[in-house]
């Protein structure tokens, strides 16, 4: 029998995630029913923002239990068995996965990836991340040529690339992030205008030096003391499109709001805008025929941050909480 | 030589604004130059938001310093005397005559109040209160027929309208106030379908009782804790107008922002947007137009709270950043 591999919540965190809240189990590979698909995991990506569904409460990541598989919002496989007409044998396909080499679905969680795509492209710019960058840019932000775009967690699955997406679309791009190594693959390998690093003591001092126009449109991935201080930039009528908490979420007490909440808001009329890929899924198929454009001509770079093995996927995940990742991480179980 | 008796900024508060924190004086009545006009101040609203100016930072209420005159957003008044053709002796005005019998004004900060217009109304309805109403709702809230529309400060200048008018666009209406007097009168006399005591101290449990449907619509003029507990109850998709900040207005230390910005702004897909009045101000004349369409009609009433005098000024302020007014409080000069 045929054995699956699978990475378990061993317990709920207690203030920063360890490695230890996990555990690697064996359980047989399922049989799968009329309708489903059985998917071999080929890779997953692991966002920062799965991190806030283990404080407990539900959130758009969930709320997963002490015994759970842990999930994946983004992972890709091959199908190896099918009693679905609609998904064949042998197909790519993006799926829930989870953390574990093989798993159930009827066809309504899974997505057919073209022949003539890279899998690993749909855990980044033609995935979650990718749209989520897309649509954020396009339908929250709505930056205008010459505005100056901020985005924190430049570095990061989302934040690297809705950066050079903004840079397409003729913004001056300024992304915080938290290294010197960092901030250089920003500006020397992807086009941003500038960075500011957020460890930085003098961080206002260096994000006003950087955005001496201030702030048209700030993508927000991070929420806390950058956002804090990015309200003190925007310009009147300015826009925040709200896409992540990353600051957040490793721990189980978050902080209050900023201070110039909703003060700062109305004496500047600036709008903040939480958002939700989901929204947007009747229009994926466009956007990823813009993006597929962008990869082809070579105007959109893709930074993957890759570890292999299941195993490695807790550390890896506690890693990228603490912003050890350049792109978005990404764990292959295919070798 | 005729006096104006005006109130001065004896010093900016420490901690909560007292009366003894103004001084009446007396001064020559002006003389006016070229294309200016000379106003008698009939009557000025106080709102809550000339408050933030105290702060001793800029804001839209400006920075007064000790010794200035103090500012009224609202005020109407006579033109008694006039080196402009444009404003004729003996034409009611609404200008920024500031807490003092007689002011002077070139053009520029002057509107004519049309004859057949009670002056009154310009510092409730059709003045900036009823604008502000007016813009936050159509523009800024936008609620749906059916939709829950909660208004806090309910009772305030701004709030007492704001949630009439969303009622004549058929939303169901929530008033967030401070007083059994002030709730009976959102519900028995202005056509409130609810009301809730934020010094209840099970508000929270109040507010998710009033509010079976969630909140579609939050009108926020408070900040602060009601608006932590408001976004807790925003439906999906939901809208914030942050129209003002009550709750943080008498203090020189104002609280962090709430809890949940921006981690359930994301969850939840919220917007919040600020705004000021001034961003509509090509639009005025439509909205008094239709607004004075909802007065004829009986549909909108104005509620005033009145007190005579400039020596009475200062501690209807305070009163007011207690909760004291119904409706608008207005200083009337006239008798």
């Amino acid at each position: 029998m045929r054995k699956n591999v699978q990475v378990l919540i061993a317990r709920l965190p207690e203030g920063k995630l360890r490695a230890e809240d996990y555990e690697v189990g064996e359980t047989a590979v399922p049989e799968i029913g009329e309708g489903q698909v059985l998917v071999e995991t080929q890779a997953f990506a692991i966002t920062a923002g799965t991190r806030a569904g283990l404080q407990g409460s539900a959130s758009y990541a969930g709320a997963p239990k002490v015994g759970d598989v842990m999930g994946s919002a983004a992972a890709v496989g091959r199908v190896i068995s099918s009693r679905n007409d609609a998904i064949p044998e042998g197909v790519n396909v993006s799926a829930p996965t989870g953390w574990q080499q093989y798993s159930v679905h009827d066809g309504a969680d899974v997505d057919l990836i073209p022949s003539d795509h890279d899998p690993i492209d749909h855990l980044g710019p033609l995935g979650i991340n990718g749209l989520t960058a897309y649509f954020g840019l396009h339908e929250v932000g709505r930056p205008e040529p010459g505005d100056t775009f901020l985005v924190s967690a430049a570095a990061g699955s989302v934040g690297h690339l809705v950066g050079q997406m903004a840079r397409i679309r003729k913004s001056r791009v300024v992304g915080v992030t938290g290294s010197e190594a960092k901030g250089k693959v920003l500006v020397e390998d992807l086009g941003f205008d500038a960075w500011v690093n957020h460890r930085d003591p003098d961080f206002r001092k260096a994000l006003k030096a950087a955005t001496p126009s201030g702030v048209d449109v700030y993508f927000d991935n991070t929420g806390g003391m950058i956002l804090g201080s990015a309200l003190f930039r925007m310009n009147t009528g300015g826009r925040i499109a709200c896409c992540g908490v990353v600051s957040q979420y490793d721990t189980d007490s978050p902080e209050p709001g900023p201070k110039g909440i909703p003060g700062l808001l109305v004496n500047k009329c600036i709008t903040m805008q939480g958002f939700l890929v989901f929204q947007f899924e009747s229009r994926y198929a466009e956007a990823r025929e813009e993006i597929r454009g962008w990869l082809g001509s070579g105007d959109l770079r893709c930074l993957t941050d890759e570890v292999h093995g299941l195993e490695a996927a807790p550390e890896a995940f506690v890693d990228i909480l603490r912003g050890g990742n350049v792109g978005t991480r990404i764990v292959r179980l295919d070798g």
